[in-house]
């Protein structure tokens, strides 16, 4: 296909953004070529959006981004066997290299050349995106669009809670920004009996409780660690999804864990942080497990199951906009009173 | 058996030790007297020598310190059915609950109500000592008396080693204290296929090289992560076991680690630390592990298959003295030329 | 507490059982009275009352049988720390050693040398028990006495779907006897998404619809290996939570089971049976757990935190009767047209 | 390349094989052309030739056949980005499709649509083989060909291996065909502290004493299972290496492992086999694990590491024969008396 399309593009070295027309991405010959249904603004894009010292360093303007989508695809690659026009998908944002020792032992999740879509290449604030046949996943007819297109920090969600045992366990979610509102439901699903979840914004507190929170702690008013263990009998939380990135969350999490318990860090603090390793880990015998990105396709059969099972994270898609009042959306994201907003090309 | 027996004490809350004439310890229905034969000095005697911050905190003097030893069964209690005069045995140190969630989880190694042999009851620096018969571990009789006394910081060792995936995989042991010297060899046979090995003293770094480690770097006059990093292709060390407890050393071991790696975290930092979290875990998809103890008793019975099969850690044990030296002894644990000392009451 | 009680006993070598009177048992130091409230049927004395083969070689009367059982502590011994007069409890059946490998590693679920209540010494069809303090497990006081009274086979289901990773997938419970009936609302708590039974029991196929599960096959009537196939879209399932014992059964769940999938043994067959093991599990690559027992006592803290978080598995029980009409309670259990049946001394 | 080669196939259904010329493959543009240096006798080719029940729905003549190789990359597809003419390389068999279930969760082993090399298209019994760029293996230059010619059994002795928790664990092998024979010092260098080892054929039982076996036992001699009891204190062995296929070797593997063992299956049985799971598997508490293929490509790099670290099979390679000899290698093979047999196209 060629043409024209509208797209918001990072378009010099600084802060802001701008819609304007380039061309229709080609399709290489293991190619697949989506045309947007639907997108939804990460953290990520308000760093690129806010030009912070990590995206001067990583982003080459001009740059379209964006990187949460579904679509449909209109045009395929001569090599391509497993998708075909007319298929309902959404796209893993890594693109991994295929050769290096992780992608070669199933763990392509942690490569060690990922380009990132809407980072490191054009991205799908747009009309049309391209990308590899291997990272489309087909979605069910039957799911919405708002959901399908926030496919990837759904996955981030069922990455982190699948990373720990909690089934017949006790989880506290630090920090629930869309993915770990996500969390919420996602921890029910896969057998927690009793979620807490902390963070210091009242908005998305109040999205924790409609996702079935069981104890909400706004952490600005009350010691969550004081509240998990008085919940727990002074053992501590089984299991800890850190997804703030805050160096109070990190710390609050690591003291609200029980002995031998599991934390997942998700959230990426953005310097070094001074933690307890004597008392909050060792003397524990806890694990602590990074996790990044999606498990490549692990995950995204989970998230499949889930949804068939009945997952329902629509709450957590608070606003709309069409991608044209992108600015209005971005001002929003970036004031924090939302869950997911989600803007139509 | 009664009457009296000379002890190493801290008679009162302050620097030093004494040695003492106390009585013979009494022995509880379940609890089995054990006459010492060799006991060895740990670095948490030489913080209850020196009377630190945790020292005066923890122990309530007079205490007779010690906590590693072996011996001969000379008395059991009338409800003693696993153990019998005669038997040579060691003990396992943390004297736990039995009721709490972990003890009746099969963790009693992280057992909520810990009571620890030497620390917060009389320990093994005398000539008997009483430990309840769920704590005796019988030792082969060809295993010699130095091995046998050294179970404990051996099994601390095989316990951390154990905790990670080192068959087939590179291995870095930061900090070579007696725990991590042990730790070359017991990597080797648990399938390590590189061991290297950093620390900043010469004489721990000269007694690595001879329990086999293949790349020993001393980090005051090289970076070893460098070294790592050269060695391993850019891609970094498989799992890395912290022994050292140092700030410096944690940061270089999460900065050696590949992605996907596996860190094992043993020396006990004195105070918290600032870590990279984003780039040293969260990225990397590393798993962190906190190693507190011995499993209980899974690693006593690892210990002595690696024993039967082999396992020689003798070159860690390079002084001796009778108890009656013990100053002699303490001095010269405290100036770290050495590696384990051993003591003959 | 001296006296008399009476109980169902198994007066000598051969079929049938006789109410009697027998003298309360006597409680040694780290011992346990406990005054039966409820208690239920499990086949086990089924097979002690038929007196098949197996009793014949293990049972040696008289012996009063009968292991499910909660109630109230009356009486303990003097060494007794962790209950006391007035708590509500059930106790873990097997009555483990403590000093072989297995029980010092964690695993005294297959202690190598266990004895059974109610098999091996004295069981609970009586008004009173004697059980070591190590068995007791104190239950909620809000959980109702039918419930608490079948915490040994509840036991059995959640250890059986714990073994296997079940949430986000799909399994098949073959067999619905009580515990795989009780399996049915444990694996959808433990996140299972879609849950296949099958048994040729009409009547318990009914109970298993009425607890949860989403499709239910007759496999006198249907093949449930098509059924199941049918469903997964060729590829089979995820989990199998074999129940049956029956040789049918187990040829059955490995065909369904899904290369890569796991299944979970816990029915006992009573022969050896004949598998296809090169189609079945080699070419598969799938794994094949064992499952006897509970865990002592992960599984019986999981009970307690799903029971907490709303498991219902009350359907379960459709029959009670005093304890006096053991007989017509007997009669109903070998008829299998019943789910557990309860019984009140 | 264009031309014709010699090569060994099945010229029409029936037993035997042909020595004959063939066009060189041509190459896609994924593919790699690989001149072949060394070739190895597999019994997947015994049974091609010997023309089994097996072969006969599975083969579709005239084939090449023959999947064990190393050689030279002498051209490559304009796709191919990691090799390139020059390279010394073996290659993985299992020809996987990428787009499964299992394919997309790092378990391609177990694709659901797998092609093998030598029985589903054309082999390595030639001059020439053009396999897919994702099946190549890049073997270290210091490997000998004919040790880079058996990578295919020697990773499904170390993929059977790694299935288990060898190191500090003893080991029964059943059954020292070649990957029996490799698995010997592969457990040892995974950490094993005894090595038994099992079958009937005494030259390979000859070759296991090489290898390194502690114990080896001709099971039509003396019971292995009462020799593995005695060794173990009647414990039985803590992990078993299915090689045999046969009913009384996995027979004798069950009843031979220690209860919470695990028992990982290799050797195929050629039909159903009746098996003990009551005393064999569930009491025990048992682990089996199916094993197919290798792992893609974790096993390859734990093949490379162990190789690196000094892993020497060599003993395992009895016989070599030019390719021209073909039939008379073939019949050394079908008589047992050998260990793997090299063949030089």
């Amino acid at each position: 296909m060629t043409g024209e399309m509208r797209a918001i593009i990072k378009p010099t070295a600084g802060p802001g953004a701008a819609m304007t027309r380039v061309p229709i991405p080609g399709v290489g010959p293991r190619d697949v070529l989506v045309k947007v249904k639907a997108t939804a603004i990460c953290g990520t894009d308000i760093h690129i959006y806010n030009w912070d010292p990590w995206s001067q360093s990583r982003i080459h303007p001009p740059r379209v981004f964006g990187h949460e989508f579904c679509g449909e695809v209109v045009e395929v690659g001569p090599q391509v066997r497993s998708t075909a026009p007319g298929d309902f998908v959404s796209a893993e944002t890594h693109i991994t290299c295929g050769v290096c020792f992780h992608c070669r032992t199933g763990k392509g999740h942690i490569c060690q050349n990922v380009e990132i879509i809407g980072v490191d290449r054009d991205g799908c604030f747009a009309e049309y995106i391209a990308v590899p046949e291997e990272n489309i996943w087909k979605v069910a007819p039957d799911v919405p669009i708002e959901i399908a297109a926030i496919h990837d920090p759904l996955g981030n969600a069922v990455h982190t809670v699948f990373s720990a045992d909690v089934a017949a366990n006790t989880v506290a979610i630090i920090g629930v920004g869309p993915i770990g509102l996500c969390a919420i439901p996602i921890s029910r699903m896969a057998g927690a009996t009793r979620v807490f979840v902390t963070d210091v914004n009242e908005y998305r507190l109040d999205l924790a409780r409609k996702l079935g929170a069981d104890v909400v702690v706004n952490s600005r008013r009350e010691d969550p660690v004081k509240v998990i263990m008085d919940a727990t009998g002074g053992m501590g939380v089984d299991v800890v999804l850190e997804m703030s990135g805050h160096p109070d969350g990190i710390r609050q999490g690591l003291a609200a864990l029980r002995k031998g318990g599991q934390m997942s860090l998700l959230g990426l603090p953005s310097r070094p942080v001074e933690i307890d390793l004597a008392d909050g880990v060792i003397f524990k015998g806890a694990i602590l497990k990074g996790i990044s990105g999606r498990e490549m396709f692990a995950t995204w059969y989970r998230v499949a199951a889930l949804l068939r099972a009945g997952l329902d994270v629509s709450p957590v898609i608070t606003h709309k906009f069409p991608l044209d009042d992108f600015e209005k959306a971005m001002e929003l994201a970036r004031s924090g009173n939302c869950g997911k907003i989600v803007l139509y090309p």
